[in-house]
């Protein structure tokens, strides 16, 4: 299997996709990565180590999609680009997974516009693991659509209740809508209907979950508009930094409390290595026809480790061939109204 | 100036409400604190006092509205509920401000029922303070409207605007919009639109303001619709929570660790202080035809006391009187289409 990686792609590109995907090889044999981005570029990443596995390859991609650069400018001014390319390798068959931690709004675009979606997905959603009290849960969309039907809402139930299966392992995946109240009947428009989507579903629907209930892990798996769900986990990342930091900074104040935060790392470390999001390898976009795994913008070589490993899991479970049959007995169910 | 007090909502009614209330009562002795509610139990807690301020009375309300009642149920079932009550009183004229801490969407809906809105207003809207880095930052609406058009959320930055100027003593309120990305022609149909009346008001606008910048204290109003504000407010609450109680469990597990938090301390206070809504006194419904201040559910008497000086500060400084002539030039401003 042939996972494509964006080498280009992130603040830490391209030192650490290409030491990532190193990693990767070394640990996924019988896999093979493609490096896709500036070929001299890749090239001296390379030589700096002193054996390259035999399964990573490069695939030269001239242009660099600017993380600030407009999804629309990217797809038609950088046709070259190592985030089109990456995913071009996969809409032409000569890889399965594309991965990147380059521009979101990018890997969006030409993920939707190359891959096109599964046979019966309406909107494909980005389903991004959020830390829990206890573990882990997944918010989806957290961007990729910001013009949300009920029905593609419920449709990001289904589809990440069977990710949430096949990579997390969980058994009968709680989902939850995001709503301002517990009550059935509580929230906008889009709430309401599609509430009342997934209580007629065979999803295991727990019903609403308010903002305050996310981090208690009251549900497996979180659906949301995308405009909600990207305010969210950017606030979550802003809070927690700015947090984390304002404390130190006080800290460091004195020499008393600093001592009192070095004794205290080993209480604050589970709840770290919880919401380091190089653990989860990055966020899948759900819903494209092959497989596509977005980075965050700040990872590293693990977070690139994992998210190869979520890519081929993806495609060696045939969570996407599950996705299609999933969503064809939703339709045959009379009880969804689309 | 008679301040109308809700004495039974919230999960410390009516204890920290009457403590909170004596506090107000005597300190802003040039005023009046009407206590609404079941008068044998304000009775009851007030007799435990050895003094009680001359300026505080009591105003019997039969009923009380649940946590968990369904905002209309409490506005046709429950007429003379200590909610309902206290906005009449308002409405009536025998107060100039009603503040509670009790189940905030009766407080709005009875509020935007009995009050109506000020001249000009389409929409009430609820300003949450939220902590930054550097203080504090209002955001409007978190949950009064939660089917919001571009020009509620332009009004919700003239509103803010005022109220910041007044209550906060901010001399330019830097007006952002919550958004998905920086760039002007970034979100939604909502987003875009409001950005453009934003842009041609004569507010401080500072442009589009992402989850990760609110912390970052970029702006000191940040508009949003009713839905993703409340969902931000109170995952932030949940999350805060959750990340201090699973820091100190953790810690509790050593005596090192123990000792680790204990001398950390100090370090955390300030942020602590930061995060502590009792400190802002509840947030204001803007754009009523009165002084509403609604207030945490879990209010203690120092929040009620701050809450009962910014419905007075309100009061005093004219807020609507200023909201409507600054609607109204904004009106004639040729650049605003409604």
């Amino acid at each position: 299997m042939k996972v494509a990686v964006d080498a280009m792609g992130g603040d830490k590109a391209p030192h650490e996709i290409v030491k990532g995907s190193i990693l990767a090889a070394q640990q996924f044999q019988d896999s093979e990565i493609l490096l896709v981005g500036d070929g001299k570029a890749i090239q001296r990443e390379l030589e700096s180590y002193r054996t390259i596995p035999k399964n990573i390859t490069t695939h030269h991609a001239s242009q660099v999609v600017g993380m600030e650069d407009p999804a629309t400018y990217s797809i038609r001014q950088k046709t070259n680009s190592s985030i089109t390319q990456t995913v071009g390798l996969v809409a032409k068959g000569e890889a399965v997974a594309a991965v990147s931690a380059g521009n979101t709004g990018a890997v969006v675009a030409a993920a939707t516009l190359h891959l096109r979606t599964l046979k019966g997905v309406r909107r494909p959603g980005i389903a991004a693991p959020f830390p829990t009290r206890s573990g882990v849960c997944l918010v989806i969309d957290v961007g990729a659509n910001i013009a949300c039907k009920p029905i593609h809402l419920f449709q990001y139930g289904v589809m990440s209740t069977i990710f949430s299966k096949c990579i997390f392992g969980v058994k009968d995946p709680r989902v939850g809508l995001l709503n301002i109240g517990e009550e059935d009947a509580k929230g906008n428009d889009l709430a309401k209907e599609t509430f009342a989507l997934l209580s007629h579903s065979q999803l295991n629907f727990v019903g609403n979950i308010e903002g305050r209930e996310i981090f208690d892990g009251k549900a497996d798996i979180i659906v949301c508009e995308g405009f909600v769900g990207n305010v969210m986990l950017k606030f979550a990342e802003g809070l927690a930094t700015g947090i984390l930091s304002t404390i130190k900074a006080e800290a460091m104040k004195s020499f008393w409390s600093k001592l009192g935060l070095f004794l205290c790392k080993p209480a604050i470390a589970p709840l770290k290595a919880k919401t380091d999001f190089a653990e989860y390898g990055g966020a899948p976009l759900l819903g494209v026809n092959g497989v596509c795994i977005i980075c965050h913008g700040r990872s590293d070589s693990k977070a690139i480790l994992n998210a190869i490993r979520v890519a081929l899991q993806l495609s060696k479970n045939k969570v996407n061939e599950h996705i299609v049959s999933e969503l064809e007995k939703a339709d045959a169910s009379a009880s969804i109204v689309m």
